[in-house]
């Protein structure tokens, strides 16, 4: 298909559509937070313009392309080599119509793109605070897992000047941080409407957070029934499995 | 025993310690939400002083003091009818030197009280906005469910001038309006730092939230996992019964 594969480098088959993911071997590996997420967004309406703020492999974005009649998503992306390898995937599976990648701080994006440009916001942001946790000796992972270059502070922040009004915001988190993100979505204007947790299975606290967001949107939250990764017999539940379709799925490495 | 009971009311066994509660035949009935937020709050610590905001009938307090070590709980009660009979519940449980209520607006406490006074506050506000909902013909039930006479910012920040640095602050509310909830506690420096979603069974969407903050606290929450009043077969499941104890039940009139 005239797309290199670098040593490090594997191709992933996604299970929907033909899709395929580009991931470095020991890298940070999309997991089960974007398929979720990507699952949770599909609902935006035909035709959105949308932006997928540290979009990493591209993942999200992919899915989204496959699930979704969206008309354009924009990945950005500050790891220049997570960046190229992104830009490979999109011609690999040849989206470079709808799939846009650029290689930005999201902390530049103002200067770029004029305020209420966009319908859509996708964001499955670094989950640790700076200085906080183990951090590990790669600095792309690094990157990846904590608030190094941009804080959730700043992904809800520069959310609120890229949505039009009425735009929707779709975040993946983890729980304890449930108070900061709802906090600054409402400090930015950007109301949380619905709101599920994720749990491994029914009994266990929930691991992973999925949040709506409308900006400018009247206060009013919906708490949805919780999702349980696993039943009884450690097999997936039958949501999973409709989630995944036949999408394969590879563990985060975390 | 010395203690009045009028036309409309009822004596209820609360079956904890021989603990007994006065409600009106027809009125405003404690319910699940008090129960469920008395086990939540019941590892206060021993020789706390507890404030109970919007005592109604007295139940939560009275729960406390068979459940806790308390010093002292002060009820405050805004409904003279109310704060009358949750104030002869008292006298028949022989609980005067333990709970004190008060008839009083919540808004004039910090005229009454010295600021931080209090270990723990508890609460179970109005659930619903001014002017939001069915209003019911009855005043009482209608200060009791809408937040006429006080918000739910109102019920926070007092909450915030009566606690000490550390103090505990307990409450029970509903999903919907979480983001109201930890907006407020945020901005009135009450850290939420545990919460609990209580569904009818597994499956379904959240009918009930708890949640405990810590005034000036450091940011982290733990979200706990589900209660789930009912199981399959339509029984309470062992954590309702465990919680219950022999407690006998009446459902809110809702």
């Amino acid at each position: 298909m005239g797309v290199e594969l670098k040593a490090n480098e594997r191709i992933d088959d996604l299970g929907l559509k033909g899709l395929q993911i580009i991931q470095e071997k020991d890298g940070f590996c999309f997991g089960i937070d974007s398929v979720l997420l990507s699952d949770f967004a599909k609902n935006i309406r035909k035709d959105a313009n949308v932006i997928d703020l540290g979009t990493g492999t591209g993942i999200i974005a992919t899915l989204l392309c496959g699930k979704t009649s969206l008309k354009k998503v924009v990945g950005v992306e500050i790891q220049k080599e997570v960046y190229d390898m992104a830009k490979r995937s999109i011609k690999l599976n040849s989206l470079e119509d709808k799939f846009d990648i650029i290689n930005e701080d999201i902390l530049n994006l103002n200067k770029i793109y004029a305020q209420n440009y966009f319908d859509v916001v996708v964001t499955n942001p670094p989950y640790k605070k700076k200085d906080t946790g183990l951090i590990n000796e790669s600095e792309k992972k690094k990157l990846s897992r904590h608030e190094i270059t941009a804080t959730l502070e700043d992904f809800i922040s520069i959310s609120n000047k890229l949505l039009k009004d009425k735009g929707e915001f779709y975040m993946v988190h983890r729980p304890e941080r449930i108070v900061d993100i709802i906090y600054l979505m409402r400090k930015y204007k950007i109301e949380p409407k619905e709101l599920r947790m994720v749990c491994s299975e029914v009994g266990k606290s929930p691991k992973i957070v999925l949040i709506k967001g409308v900006k400018n949107a009247k206060p009013f939250i919906k708490i949805k029934d919780n999702i349980y990764i696993y039943n009884k017999e450690g097999k997936y539940t039958d949501e999973i499995n409709k989630i995944y379709n036949n999408n394969i799925m590879e563990s985060e490495n975390e």
